[in-house]
């Protein structure tokens, strides 16, 4: 089967094909699997390019590593072009290129937009079935655009929860994501950010916030909270003091504590890198999780390069065993 | 037409189809090009992603850039695996990865491998056309590996050189380049390389050698000499001392003075940074070049993402005009 795949050439798997073949639980493992890799180092991100161009406003670069488990090495191309949408396509742009780690051969070209959403959605999901208490009922949803949609699906698998509330900056885009939680048949509430953290159990914050949306005495015993929006310094979600009494766990400790949310109690000296655990020690069993009912879980999904390899990988895989790539040679 | 591009998808251009559109006087241009805008600071380059991988002996990584002038934005992906030549493959995988700077779209792959070579010979040529004497006659080529015969046949079209003389760690190889000197016409005469420095007025140095191979004393007034095989911390082609007596020139600065053949001068202070002077400022007419007969001028190519990007750009554009690219969607 690698013999007729190299015969055929390098693979390409469009983003059609992409929302065809991924499903969330695939991205589920493959997410976990990396970050468990990772804690293994046995996958490691290489440094990140980020540029702004100078040109169309644009933000590009990319993220890549070599995960050895998995045997994927790529990269994950893309950024953000703000006057794309006036031309009717998305802002963020991305492209997975993968090799071949055994001879360096251009290997698959897949979609990211897609598996950008899903594989960030996966990430958070994760941080809840390792996390957040087996009998959280209340999710609460910090943001309400268009990626919130796919935390809220990825989530409400890893818990039996009960219902959803929610706030937004602009509240003229929660219904989009109450839709969402009326097909997954569950009770919708908007409120204010004060009463979320009272009702919730597990929170997800998906924003392009620069400052704390979420104070620490907010905060009830046992909630875990998933911080998904902060990827470049300056971005902010939580209170930095929330960080001193909750555990505190990440995708990557480099990430996390530069461009990610920990890196405002880091650099106040609230907090210290040895007190972020990666979550990959966590599903390894190396490093405790959750101790308590009563502790507050703080998982910062910064969102590394390897996330986008794996996923893209499982995609590339299952529409090539499905007939669904097309092939070329270069 | 752009247009029409814009509907075909994202353009590919094999390894064959670069070796039947790119011609020497087009990789000429674009690379003059590309130098031209990186010293008019409208041209730059990304910082270089270079990792050992950890598995089958891999260097991977790529170098990337935008090019304002030339609207060509994108990155080559590639490395070195040493076990390749024994599946069959080069040693030396690249392919060069376009988008548009407009939208961030992914725009051409393009083969790298034929490519790269081109680059490198069309680097050195610039080199000569910009800071030899006009009156050069005896070019001489240290190193007679497979991208020894790509600057030969580069050079040559820059002055009217009469004889071609050789030096190769594995005389064994010699024969090779010295068919490609006959096929041009050209005399040749294998030497040592202290006689070859008495005879050459323009000398290439391309080898993989992490000592000086030319002595300072050895080389007489007014050579050409282009540093082509120095890429990494560690490699070495000239005296270090001979920088100090001659005029130095480099295609990047930076990568000069940390990987390039100017790292050694530059560390044990015989040269400082400000002595070298971007071969752009040569062609934009913003610095002189060589300003006497009698002067050696030293050329460090270290090889740019943008020198890749420029010359993949050109041979998608000659590709699709010319109906050789094949399309894919993403």
């Amino acid at each position: 089967m690698s013999d007729s795949k190299q015969d055929k050439g390098v693979s390409v798997v469009s983003e059609t094909v992409c929302q065809e073949v991924m499903g969330r639980s695939d991205a589920f493992t493959a997410v976990e699997n990396v970050f468990s890799a990772m804690a293994k180092d046995t996958a490691y991100n290489f440094p990140v390019i980020r540029e702004a161009i100078g040109h169309a406003d644009a933000l590009y670069g990319f993220k890549s590593g070599f995960d050895r488990d998995g045997m994927v090495l790529g990269l994950k191309s893309g950024g953000y072009w703000p006057g794309n949408i006036e031309k009717g396509l998305t802002n963020h742009q991305s492209t997975v290129i993968l090799f071949d780690p055994d001879t360096g051969k251009l290997k698959s070209l897949v979609g990211g937009n897609y598996l950008t959403a899903v594989r960030t959605a996966a990430s958070s999901a994760v941080s809840i079935a390792h996390l957040a208490r087996k009998d959280a009922k209340v999710l609460g949803m910090v943001g309400a655009g268009h990626q919130s949609t796919f935390q809220l699906r990825a989530a409400v698998e890893q818990r039996d929860f009960e219902k959803v509330v929610c706030w937004n900056f602009h509240p003229e885009h929660i219904p989009n994501l109450e839709a969402v939680a009326k097909e997954l048949g569950l009770p919708f509430e908007s409120v204010t950010r004060e009463e979320l953290c009272a009702q919730a159990d597990v929170i997800i914050t998906i924003t392009s916030a620069f400052e704390a949306l979420i104070e620490k005495d907010w905060v009830k015993p046992g909630t875990h909270i998933a911080c998904m929006g902060t990827d470049t310094k300056g971005k902010q979600e939580v209170d930095a003091k929330l960080l001193t009494v909750a555990k505190v766990f990440t995708d990557e400790l480099a990430q996390s504590i530069t461009i990610g949310e920990t890196q405002h109690a880091v650099a106040q000296g609230l907090i210290k890198e040895s007190d972020i655990t990666p979550i990959g020690e966590v599903i390894n069993g190396t490093k405790p999780g959750r101790t308590s009912a009563e502790e507050i879980t703080v998982f910062d999904g910064t969102g590394v390069g390897l996330q986008d390899l794996a996923v893209a990988s499982v995609a590339a895989d299952l529409a090539e065993a499905k007939g669904l790539a097309t092939y070329f040679n270069l």
